[in-house]
């Protein structure tokens, strides 16, 4: 297990030693942590600054990632690098040099919705679906120019399709599942995973129980069952984890995401008025700790050695090299 | 010529390529660019993002330094090397995390008083003057740390001298003239010349005729001297150019950097009602273009090359090397 470099493309938790010695234990390289769902420019300089102050404390477990190459430097030390995300576009504001200074800040990337409409494009909540706005075909150019890879998993489905087709770098959906495997409002057509193939970029899967087929109790074979009809579809190179690990967060933290400062009336996102607080997590994966799960489970379904390293990491390591790079 | 390595330690000039032209035909390969008197961190970012879109229009004439070491690069380019510097602490609000934030995106030098009272520190124009604040005392120690000088240009006799004692780094004054040869405000006692010495830091001379003897009638010759009179209670290692030049800039922009948001009545700081506007320039430097006329003026005053050298431009460079490091 040690030589196998994985990636978690997903994890917005309530960060703490314990966490990420967890993830050290699953055998994690790195992670993608979520740094804002609804924050301010300004705000999100406070997330930064409090991973500064978590990387300050904690050079024994974790390290930034600064450029991809730093996912190899964190698995020879045996630390967890960190690479950050948006879910949303909103620390970008309205304002398009945004974008090169959260890149210069280690933003790898940005969703360009969060199930709502926003300045960009639309959410996969939203009645209707417009596609890419006016700054949105602007801001998709000035992320493929710095390098922020452009995240579609929590937009509508027109939106995605033009952010591929507008996009001359790799699109990806960093945490969500096939509709085919369950008809969720959050996971992805054949033709969104199509397109998100051709254009070089990736599925990351979720463990989020509501993007599963029979919710917390999905079992493991379901799981990699969807892995590997998903990689007939998507391709090999084009797939790997996203588990959406949402850990140890009270439910105001799920409310802050769902609600943001838009909504008066209290927005149940996923979930529902009888079923408002965060699910129930699968048995067979809790944690970062269950990690060796997925790769049992991926070389019980058949995968082949090198398949599984591709689903674990080498996929995710391969697009950031890809993606991340600024454009000379 | 060509092989002196030039830099200027302070400029705040209405940036175009005519005026990066300047700085080239002058022979300079590093500028220290005020970014920042009373803007929010918000409003900052969207100066760096201003800076970003210059040095992406413009490659053949500037480029950013992002570590000290880029600037024998921009020499070696014929390029001008940009570093970013603060006049005030305002953009950090009240925020010590943004001490590291604003240091990744480039900025290499902190003012902690642009004339009043901030948050860490007294400024030259107030009565009184409590030295460094339970606040300030924080950000230094935090500045130390993470490789960002500590200007004391615009501040207050006993501030100045606690910050030099709280400071393990060097503390500079970036642009000032002593007091022995202009009694003005903004000059500095030779206590505080000698502080700054002691600390390993530098004095910038200025070459704003409200900071000169004669003002704008202030000769060649007289600056020469003045500037063998501080090498010799400073040390030939502490002593540089900073010249404060604020080229082709509106009066508006005068009034922003004495008013900000702060005063209803219009403060003149140091003009006056019946001398409000930018002073004259004095007749021998008129701009960048004019740095060799310097060069010549420390020659005929008996300076050694390697003294000229060292004052033009190695000081600088040398100092940025030892004080923009981050701790490890």
């Amino acid at each position: 297990m040690q030589e196998l470099l994985m990636i978690d493309g997903l994890q917005y938790s309530n960060w703490s030693p314990e966490l990420f010695r967890q993830m050290r234990e699953g055998g994690l390289s790195a992670v993608h942590a979520t740094i804002a769902y609804h924050e301010t420019a300004r705000e999100t300089l406070s997330r930064i600054g409090e991973w500064n102050r978590r990387f300050e404390a904690f050079p024994d477990l974790i390290r930034p990632v600064r450029q991809a190459s730093d996912i190899r430097l964190a698995q020879q030390e045996g630390r967890v690098g960190i690479f950050f995300g948006f879910q949303n576009c909103s620390p970008i504001e309205d304002d398009i040099d945004l974008v090169e200074v959260f890149r210069q800040l280690g933003v790898f990337i940005m969703q360009l919705t969060y199930n709502n409409q926003s300045l960009l494009a639309s959410g996969c909540y939203e009645r209707e679906d417009n596609g890419i706005s006016r700054f949105g075909r602007q801001v998709i150019e000035e992320m493929n120019r710095v390098g922020m890879l452009i995240d579609m998993s929590h937009s509508a489905e027109r939106s995605t399709l033009e952010a591929i087709e507008l996009s001359s770098r790799p699109v990806i959906i960093s945490h969500a599942n096939p509709t085919s495997f369950h008809a969720a409002r959050r996971n992805k057509s054949d033709a969104v995973l199509r397109g998100i193939a051709e254009s070089g970029g990736l599925l990351g899967f979720s463990t989020y129980p509501f993007h599963l087929r029979g919710g917390s109790q999905c079992q493991l074979s379901e799981f990699c069952d969807m892995v590997a009809r998903t990689a007939d579809m998507m391709g090999i190179d084009h797939i790997g984890i996203g588990t959406d690990l949402c850990q140890q967060q009270p439910l105001q933290v799920l409310e802050w995401m769902r609600n943001g400062r838009w909504s008066k009336a209290k927005d149940y996102g996923e979930g529902s008025a009888d079923n408002a607080d965060w699910p129930a997590p699968l048995h067979w994966f809790r944690d970062s700790r269950d990690f060796p799960v997925i790769v049992r489970g991926l070389r019980e379904r058949g995968f082949a050695e090198d398949e599984v390293r591709k689903i674990m990491g080498l996929n995710w390591l391969d697009l950031l090299e890809r993606g991340t790079a600024p454009r000379q």
